[in-house]
C-alpha cells in the first residue's frame, strides 16, 4: 500500500518521481508539471509573451497536455492537427481528431484548431502515399514525419505564427538521441535541441516545452487533469525502433532512476560546451512546387512524394 | 539441431556469428580469430616485428587467448600477472595464477611470465588496500584498475618492453564507451582508443588487439583451443556497472545483431573524423615516490594509496 505523502502538504502522494526523489499529491503534481514546463520555456528561450504559438496536436497525451499547460500558463496557443487518414472511418485518425475536439469542448479553450486533411488537400491519405511510394513502403514513420513537419511549418508560416510547439517528452528525446548516438551521427547530434531557431527564411521556430518531463509524468498529468486522449499507438508504429529504444531506457531507468534525464541533460551540457559544433549550413532555395526552403535542387522531399501522381481536380 | 555448415569447408559449423552472417567450423574459426587479431594490430598500428610485447594476463579467457593468438601469429610476447591476493589461499588470485602457469605448460610457450605479488611488493593485498583506504572502500574495481595500470606500466618500462597488450574485447570496450557516453564525458571519450601511443615519457604504448572481437567469440576460442581459464568473475565485480551495461548491450545485440560492434566502430570512425578532439594534455611530472608520470602535484594516485601506512621492513 502506498502511504507516501506529498512533499508539500499532508495529502497522499499521487506520484513518486524517483529520479527527483519527489512524491506529490495530485494538486501539487499538476502545478509542478506546469512550473517545470514554464522553466524549460524560459531556460531554453523558447518563446515569450509576444510570440504567437501554435501547438502540433495529435490527440495523444503529450500534445493535449502541452496545450492544456500552455493555457494554464497564460499562453493562448492555437492548435494544428494533420488528419493523415489512417485506418478508415472509425480508425486511428478519426478517433484522434475526436479526442482533440472533445478536449477543446471539455476545457472550453477559446483556441483555434487548424485541421489539414491529407486526403482533402492532396488527394491521398498517409497509408495511400505509403503504399504508392518507395520511401513510404520502406519507412512509413519517416514519411509521416516528413509530411507533418512540412505541413505544420507551412501552416504556421501562412498564418503568421512565430513558434511551433511539439509535445516531445524526455523519453522521445532520449530515443532519438540514442538512435543518433548508436551510429555517432555528428550532424544529427548537432541539430538535436529543445529549441530550433527560425534562423533561415521560410522556417518557423520549433520548441519542445516538455523535453525534461517523463512520458510517465505526462500520462499522469493527462489522467489527473481529466484529459481524454487516444491511448493506442499509431498502427504504423508497431515494431518501430524508437519504441524499442524506449524499452531499453525504461529498463535502465528502473535499474538507476534518473538515467534518461541525465543522459539528455548531460548531452545538452556537453553540446553547450562545444561538443558537436554545428556544421556548415547547407544553402537553401525555395522548392519550385511549394516554395518552402529545401536543399534539393528544385523540389523538396515532400513535393517529391506527389511527383509522379496526377492531382485530383 | 544445428545443421549449419562452415562457410569454408564441409564441416559442421562450431559457431555462427550473426553480426558477420558467418558460420565456421572449429579449425576455420580459430584461423579467423587469429586473422582478425592480426588485422586489428595492423589497422590500428599497434606494434610490428621490432616491438617487444608484454601481455597483461589475468588468467581469464581473453588475456590467455590473446597470448595464444600472439604466439600463433609469430609474436613471442612475454606476460605479466599481478597477484592481487584476492580471497586467500585457495581463492581467486591463486586459481588465476594456476591457470596461467598451466597455460604456459600446456602450450609449451617459451615465454617469460613476470609476477608481481601485491603483498610481497607492497605488504598489502588488494582487499586490504580496499578496506583501509577511502577510495578502495568506495570503488574497489577502480582501485584495482589503478594498481594494475601502475604496476604493469612500471614493469614494462623497467624491462624495456615497448608495448603492453591487454585482452579487452568489444564487449569491454562498449561497456566503457557506453558509460562515458551516458554522461557525455568528452575527455574520456577523446582518450578511448584501440591503441594509446607512448607519446609522453614514462609511458609504454598500450594496445587492445581483441577490440573488434566479441566476448562470446573469445570464450569459444579458448574452449576450442583447449585453454583452461578461470571462469568466475572476480568476487569484487558483483553488481559492477560494467557488467550491467554488458547485459543491456547483449539484449540489444539479440534484437539487432551487430549493434555492439557497430556502436564501437562508428565511434572510432566519428573520432577519426574529428569528433572529440584530444584536449590540451595536462603537464606531467615524475611522482616523488615512484618516478612514474603524474598530474598530481608531487605524488601519483597509486602512491597515495600507501601514503598513510607504515611500510614493512
Amino acid at each position: 500500500m502506498n502511504r507516501m505523502r506529498c512533499r508539500h502538504c499532508t495529502e497522499q502522494a499521487a506520484i513518486n518521481m524517483r529520479q527527483h526523489k519527489l512524491a506529490l499529491c495530485e494538486t501539487h503534481f499538476v502545478k509542478w508539471v506546469q512550473e517545470q514546463t514554464r522553466r524549460s520555456i524560459e531556460k531554453y528561450r523558447m518563446f515569450g509573451p509576444d510570440d504567437r504559438v501554435l501547438v502540433a496536436v495529435s490527440g495523444g497525451k503529450d500534445s493535449l497536455a502541452l496545450w492544456h499547460i500552455l493555457w494554464s500558463l497564460g499562453c493562448q496557443a492555437d492548435g494544428v492537427y494533420i488528419d493523415l487518414g489512417i485506418d478508415g472511418d472509425i480508425g486511428y485518425s478519426d478517433q484522434s481528431r475526436q479526442c482533440i475536439e472533445g478536449f477543446l469542448q471539455a476545457f472550453r479553450l477559446d483556441a483555434k484548431l487548424h485541421i489539414i486533411g491529407m486526403r482533402d488537400t492532396y488527394g491521398e491519405s498517409l497509408p495511400e502515399v505509403a503504399r504508392r511510394t518507395r520511401r513510404g513502403r520502406a519507412k512509413p514513420c519517416s514519411t509521416c514525419g516528413l509530411i507533418k513537419r512540412h505541413e505544420m511549418n507551412r501552416l504556421a508560416c501562412e498564418f503568421g505564427y512565430t513558434v511551433l510547439a511539439t509535445g516531445h517528452n524526455v523519453d522521445d528525446e532520449v530515443a532519438v538521441l540514442w538512435g543518433n548516438t548508436l551510429h555517432w551521427q555528428a550532424d544529427y547530434l548537432a541539430r538535436q535541441s529543445p529549441v530550433l531557431p527560425a534562423d533561415r527564411p521560410g522556417f518557423v521556430r520549433k520548441a519542445k516545452p516538455l523535453c525534461r518531463l517523463y512520458e510517465r509524468e505526462m500520462a499522469a498529468y493527462a489522467l489527473i487533469s481529466g484529459i481524454d486522449y487516444i491511448y493506442d499507438e499509431c498502427p504504423f508504429s508497431a515494431g518501430a525502433t524508437s519504441l524499442y529504444y524506449k524499452e531499453i531506457f525504461n529498463e535502465m531507468e528502473r535499474h538507476s532512476p534518473g538515467t534518461k534525464l541525465k543522459f539528455y541533460l548531460d548531452f545538452l551540457r556537453a553540446k553547450k560546451n562545444g561538443l558537436f559544433p554545428p556544421g556548415q549550413e547547407e544553402e537553401l532555395e525555395p522548392c519550385r512546387e511549394c516554395g518552402q526552403p529545401t536543399i534539393a535542387n528544385g523540389m523538396c522531399a515532400f513535393c517529391r512524394l506527389w511527383e509522379k501522381r496526377i492531382l485530383p481536380d
